[in-house]
């Protein structure tokens, strides 16, 4: 697999997000987060997981994108396709970039500048800077119109390979669970060891591992491991989001520890239909809440929604990104869209059993990225 | 070791934080960043990984905090030491928590909140609901006087012996790396298994790694792996943080592939000069400027500053966080601080030589909580 994209494909991304722009009027984009900047630069580092510094990229109305970053970036950023890139020694006490931030917007004459605003978007730069950035601006900030989430959101084939390569690279790691769990071994040395497992079949990082274990199924899908050691008639639950070149892949597996309980796997039989359900129904044009009632169909017999939320969410340069599967999110789905499809059933008094896969959206049938699991699951 | 913290560590937080609110006038504290909502509540996960769902911490200016979160926490928030928990089912498309957030802040009759607005901070929920929750409180949102950051900035015996395990593990995995490294191992290879052996000397998870390989040094120290192979001559870097109970450790190994050049083994001594000249005047009541112009006197002869812009930083629930060894920061050492000592050196035509180490700040001589580095490069 290549790293890295053609410049094509970062020319694409600019001239449909300034198409966009022109239509809602705006003469530039203000990108601070880590998706979005290297979204339409390349710009791959993991130095973000660094709170210090902020990073801003510029997109405006015609021309390449202009990087106003501090200097320790230069050398990286001269290895994409940017050719502007203005520096500043950060982090500085008295002006962390905003000047030249300020002027970076206000020489391109942007009266009207969009930075992302809406769902699951955040300013990452320091609130008190974003006052003194309005203050230093001829022109004013408002929402992008979910520009950048809408670019985001429609794969490029290049991208749905990467993320394609990610969730191959997971479902090895998953076929050698039975290397590392079995009865006695904590929970937390199972969580280092899957995620050795992931490094050894070629994931770059795994910035996330959830799951648990106990009988039955598990108190809830966030908590990090604990030391417990498994027992025979618990249920492990691993579901990770390992990154390859940028690109996440975010599915789990369920494990019985013995024979499961006919409980169980009744549960886990009804999960596969969920996803088979949506599966079946899921292309361009089907919305977003019509997969998560084809699921809650089968989960709850249609109750509406549980605790956990929703039944999947759209995937890509971040573990969650996009669409949520839940009955308020209208979103039409369009090919290219990748998608996880994460149905979650009650076993018993507060115990949930969830099972994840990644698909892409096409015209017609999904195709799965992440192996498909049968019905049956894998006895340790 | 034990994991977690006592229920008294967090009522002395809680208790610091109190007092100092009540000198700046403050009502209540909103946090919404992970290291910060962790600091107050014990409530460790990786999923704050998942941008698609703010959470929120509120301290009052009296009683225990409580938390606002979406329900899918709901089970880990309960183990924590927190007894007021509100949830929503988030995403919700309509209202993703902000009138539950500002119900709880009017009920609280808070006319002054504080929020984190200066340097590092950001706030971690979309700008749109920021403006919504602003209209829906009585009181006023203003910057938190940066009570958080000097209540972290100054760690409780259980922090410090976090942060030390997680150097431990860090100092046995570069200890191994000749297992890993040799000329002609691609360093995508080196990177994966570096991770791999931080995992197995006992870390949780690896949240960051950067490094390079070039002759003479490297051209930037926040790349992502290259597949190029090692080569005789190369100067291998690698600069891990890694996390063990939510501590991170942040330090780097230099390396060499068969001899070191005179040129490059005279830098790798600088550096560790450096390093000393800082530790020697490295106590309460020094300054973060005394300890860069110590170094800086000796990696570039007083030249004030380089465009790695800073050399060293604090260090905790965050890779890097608080203070930055700038000739800007004038940030009084206090016993309880732990900072990174990170000299960097050029050592031709745009090639640098990093070192870093992390120590803790007492009344008298600092205490190394990396395994402290000698003159001499390992070679490989």
């Amino acid at each position: 697999m290549q790293r890295g994209f053609a410049p094509q494909e970062f020319e694409e991304r600019l001239s449909r997000a300034q198409i966009m722009m022109a239509r809602e009027g705006l003469d530039a984009l203000l990108l601070t987060t880590e998706p979005d900047v290297r979204y339409f630069s390349g710009f791959l580092t993991r130095f973000w997981e660094s709170p210090s510094r902020p990073w801003f990229l510029v997109v405006p109305a015609a021309g390449k994108p202009i990087a106003v970053i501090p200097s320790i970036g230069a050398a990286l950023m001269e290895k994409t396709w940017i050719d502007d890139i203005r520096t500043w020694r950060a982090p500085d006490v008295d002006d962390d970039g905003v000047s030249l931030l300020a002027n970076t917007l206000n020489d391109l004459g942007a009266k009207h500048v969009g930075t992302p605003t809406g769902h699951e978007s955040h300013l990452r730069m320091p609130l008190g800077d974003w006052q003194k950035l309005q203050a230093a601006l001829q022109g004013t900030v408002r929402d992008d119109a979910r520009i950048v989430a809408r670019l985001r959101a429609q794969k490029s084939e290049a991208e749905v390979a990467k993320i394609a390569h990610a969730c191959a690279i997971a479902g090895r790691a998953f076929a050698r669970v039975p290397e590392i769990a079995s009865a006695g071994v904590p929970l937390s040395a199972v969580f280092r060891d899957f995620q050795r497992l992931c490094l050894e079949e070629g994931a770059d990082w795994v910035p996330y591992l959830a799951g648990g274990a106990e009988k039955n199924g598990y108190a809830d899908v966030i908590s990090p491991a604990s030391d417990t050691p498994l027992q025979l008639g618990d249920i492990l639950m691993l579901d990770t989001g390992l990154v390859w070149d940028g690109y996440f892949c975010d599915f789990d597996r369920n494990f019985s520890m013995g024979e499961a309980s006919s409980l169980v796997s009744a549960a886990h039989v009804k999960l596969i239909d969920a996803v088979e359900a949506a599966a079946g129904i899921a292309r361009a044009g089907t919305t977003a809440a019509e997969l998560f009632h084809a699921m809650d169909q089968i989960v709850t017999g249609g109750a509406g929604g549980s605790d956990a939320g929703r039944l999947g969410h759209g995937l890509g340069m971040q573990l969650t990104e996009g669409l949520s599967l839940i009955p308020q999110d209208h979103t039409v789905l369009r090919a290219g869209m990748v998608i996880t499809l994460e149905p979650g059933i009650e076993t018993e008094n507060g115990k949930v059993l969830v099972h994840e896969e990644d698909i892409l959206i096409t015209e017609g049938t999904p195709r799965f990225l992440s192996p498909r699991s049968g019905p049956d699951m894998v006895q340790l």
